[in-house]
């Protein structure tokens, strides 16, 4: 094999590749290692390639954006996302240690990061699917929010650094594939949906004939694109989550962007709400089914209330700003935080459904009455989300709602 | 004189240097031109040079930046905001063409912008300290805020070409003057305050007492640092239009950057009641003191009726945004604009009176009670501006809370 140039100019790799550019580029591996290594991507935008050295134990993961994104042919991007993502990754190590991958190089020509291998994780998505519960995860989960979003506000933040790294990290291209896909396709009878047909009626009825309901997403959807307040993940469904029992991380930060923290925080419910209406439509009934419920639904519980008990906590401790420190300002703060939180879990429920992207959690239910009847939940659900918003202030609203709209 | 050198490093421009850089640089006078030169800045940042060839009757200004702001010693700025204010005129002139000065050349050297003169116009402060009415004043704002504030909205423009343009116009150091100048220190007893003597217990008693108005002011400021709605002026005070009978300009856009649209309106509102104020504590009573008060009363109205009207008329031409044609979107986004513009008013008729910089509108009433009272009026018109914010979505409810806070 002639020597590989990894300095001059960007091309997509193979696996072949990728153990030579271990080699020759990384300087992690021992002089004596054996190197393989396997392409285990499975997201839409990246190669992701493991390079093992079985004899010292040793490995990493290499992921190389690819010159234009897998999700489809509409979505051109630039690999500039890469650079984002690795920027991100290093500095939510350095705010929530433990809780994201380590970064180990950042290379701009091959625009590939290496970082971390996590291959003793499972992907939580795949975890759920299987009905595992990880009773840490939603401690975890809101320690990563809690650090990585208040503490990059301007409540803690120095303005003009925070307006560097806003700048820094102005996002367009993953902007916009979010504006579409979550707050305009699926409001709308859009060519690119991909609505299971017992669906297709209430969607009409529920959501795209109410005009109130419409009205609110555009108010969101420009909450989304104006509203530069804390470094989010952008993308925190439960496919972006590394567990194990004992261990929580946070990958594929590369949506990341200033936008309102509630979205983050919106994610992590709309995905536990994807998991329960799994469990009940493909679990036996049992204490086997309660228990993963009774936890599902705990989680959801504790991802809201927890996240607002860190939050006061590191508000008290870290906020700077002198005028956050008047009377009340932390309530209100929160509570924007929380009723976005809502909404964003609310619209994340109904895009899931009706939009382009769709969730393993849904899709695999296979009877089709209980794929139906999960599908509603979730819009009904959504559309109480979004429209309830401002009540949604601590976890127990959420479990309320749910055995209301189950009635 | 030796030839200077205005290609390699910045240095700070006089009179002289000017007329040489005229010559030699600038692309603009006739061979035969005889250039005077006078430096006519009385703003804080810059140095305005004004050449005039008397022979052929041109003329341009030069205005440079200089290594700091003269502001006061606490504030360094780098000169990047003259590239800022450039770039941002020449943008303006796209968008409202005839109401903001020509720009001829952009260097970045020399950190200086040559523009279009206007010295038939006089600054808007001067001649509403002359108490010369403009009855066009009103229309031709509302038409430069509508169309510079409404066009480079995620409503109109394009949402990655909006992002780019909040990326380049991120303006920490200027924000930073404003988050405390008109945010923050006017509502504590901050040392850098300049407090007129018979003001400081209303102050005290008013508004720093109170801390649900100073809850509002947090809201205000944390508003102002993350919402990146239009590409705003950030600066629209009196000193920053020229104006004459059938011409108004707007100039010294070099605050600008994406923040929340009513930062503008709000300022103009303002001014227009130092105006007043100045008008009704300076004139002598009669026929041309009634006139003269009924028009600047005409023109704070006019100011938010008319920027209402045309904010609807060009929204329906001109808007591209899918979910911006939602029933009722229009309404709740311009609804949002004319609160902020409350507010806004209401934060700088305080800060003008308490912080650091002030208007001559009121420091040149020479009578202590009569300054007393025109200083209490602000306050109290400014705190109710804030604190019903809510209510003031027309210019009728400007006039009648100006007659309840005279009660």
């Amino acid at each position: 094999m002639p020597n590989l140039d990894f300095t001059k100019e960007y091309f997509t790799m193979k696996e072949s590749d990728a153990i030579e550019y271990a080699k020759t580029v990384l300087n992690f591996f021992d002089e004596d290692a054996v190197l393989t290594c396997k392409e285990i991507g499975d997201g839409n935008l990246n190669y992701v390639f493991r390079v093992v050295d079985e004899k010292n134990n040793k490995s990493v993961i290499i992921k190389q954006a690819g010159p234009v994104a897998r999700i489809s042919d509409d979505f051109k991007l630039s690999p500039d996302r890469n650079r984002i993502e690795s920027e991100i990754l290093k500095l939510q190590y350095s705010l929530a240690s433990g809780l994201v991958p380590q970064v180990y190089k950042y290379d701009s020509v091959m625009n590939c990061c290496t970082m971390e291998d996590l291959s003793d994780h499972v992907i939580l998505r795949t975890a759920l699917l299987n009905h595992n519960k990880f009773p840490m995860l939603a401690d975890h989960i809101t320690t990563y929010m809690v650090n990585t979003l208040l503490l990059t506000t301007d409540v803690v933040m120095g303005h003009k650094e925070k307006k560097e790294l806003v700048k820094s990290f102005i996002n367009p291209e993953l902007c916009e594939i979010t504006e579409d896909l979550v707050y305009t396709e699926p409001f709308f009878n859009c060519e690119r949906n991909d609505i299971f047909e017992p669906t297709k009626p209430l969607a009409e009825e529920l959501l795209w004939k109410d005009n109130k309901f419409l009205l609110e997403t555009a108010k969101l959807k420009f909450e989304f694109m104006s509203n530069a307040q804390s470094l989010i993940h952008g993308d925190l469904h439960s496919g972006s989550i590394f567990v194990k029992e004992d261990s929580t991380k946070v990958i594929d930060p590369e949506f990341a962007f200033y936008g309102p923290a509630g979205y983050d925080v919106g994610n992590v419910v709309a995905h536990f709400i994807f998991a329960m209406v799994n469990a009940e439509a493909t679990m036996e009934e049992g204490a086997e089914k309660e228990n993963y419920l009774a936890w599902v639904k705990e989680s959801i519980k504790n991802t809201i209330d927890m996240f607002k008990d860190k939050f006061f906590k590191l508000w008290s401790e870290k906020a700077t700003e002198r005028v956050a420190k008047y009377e009340g300002f932390d309530e209100y703060y929160l509570n924007n935080i929380l009723r976005d939180t809502a909404a964003v879990a609310g619209l994340e429920l109904c895009r899931r459904i009706l939009g382009i992207a769709h969730v393993k959690d849904v899709t695999t239910i296979e009877d089709t009455e209980k794929r139906a009847s999960a599908e509603k939940f979730c819009l009904v659900y959504g559309k109480e989300l979004v429209m309830n918003r401002e009540a949604m202030l601590d976890g127990k609203s959420y479990l309320d709602l749910i055995e209301k709209c189950k009635r």
